[in-house]
């Protein structure tokens, strides 16, 4: 892992840790945050950080894969609130020092689509 | 992009060309393809190729953003069939030469949960 390779570990790190200074320093001021399944949008460091801050649950991470290049990368973290495991799978932008872009996907299970039963295993 | 980092790209050119020779030669022979959401797994290049050779529909996928490692890997990609555009989000793990496994997600739109309406932006 390079410098920039641990800006996505160190920012699960600081939510994790509910460390709100060490995650507004990664933080860029004009950082855009959004989930694209739901179509919302959080712009901007103080907004970002009150969403994180005012986050329901006594939610715990659990960082799966981190993949960075310099100017992005993707992380496949475990949600885990009250004994529910959860897949969430973040895309980021990054500039010289900071997260200036997220979006977060929330795949949930579904029932596999018909007729490729002989094609696919089920675990 | 060193020579690592086009890898993922050139999977999806392959698929989105149908060259199955192109990709064939992407694939570790031991190969794992799952959808962590249906719990499905294909095992082994063979059943991997034709798992996607008979996958219904004239598909056709963009890339929005990849971004890798030495070991590993993620994509962001628009999958677009008959009109309809979905995200598909995968992450690879590589090996020396070839992709080795793969976790396939399929975000689906859902609603907001209550309770954050004064935190986000709708788009």
């Amino acid at each position: 892992m390079t410098g920039l390779s641990s800006r996505i570990s160190r920012f699960y790190e600081s939510l994790e840790a509910r460390d709100w200074s060490a995650l507004e320093e990664l933080l860029d001021p004009d950082i855009v945050y959004e989930v694209p399944q739901t179509r919302e949008r959080v712009s901007g460091r103080a907004a970002y950080l009150r969403f994180n801050q005012q986050y329901p649950g006594d939610w715990h991470l659990v960082v799966r894969a981190v993949h960075e290049n310099g100017s992005g990368g993707a992380a496949e973290v475990c949600f885990c609130v009250g004994g529910e495991e959860m897949v969430n799978v973040a895309f980021f932008e990054l500039s010289a020092e900071r997260v200036r872009a997220i979006r977060d996907y929330w795949p949930e299970p579904y029932e596999p689509p018909p007729g490729r039963e002989r094609l696919v295993q089920r675990y």
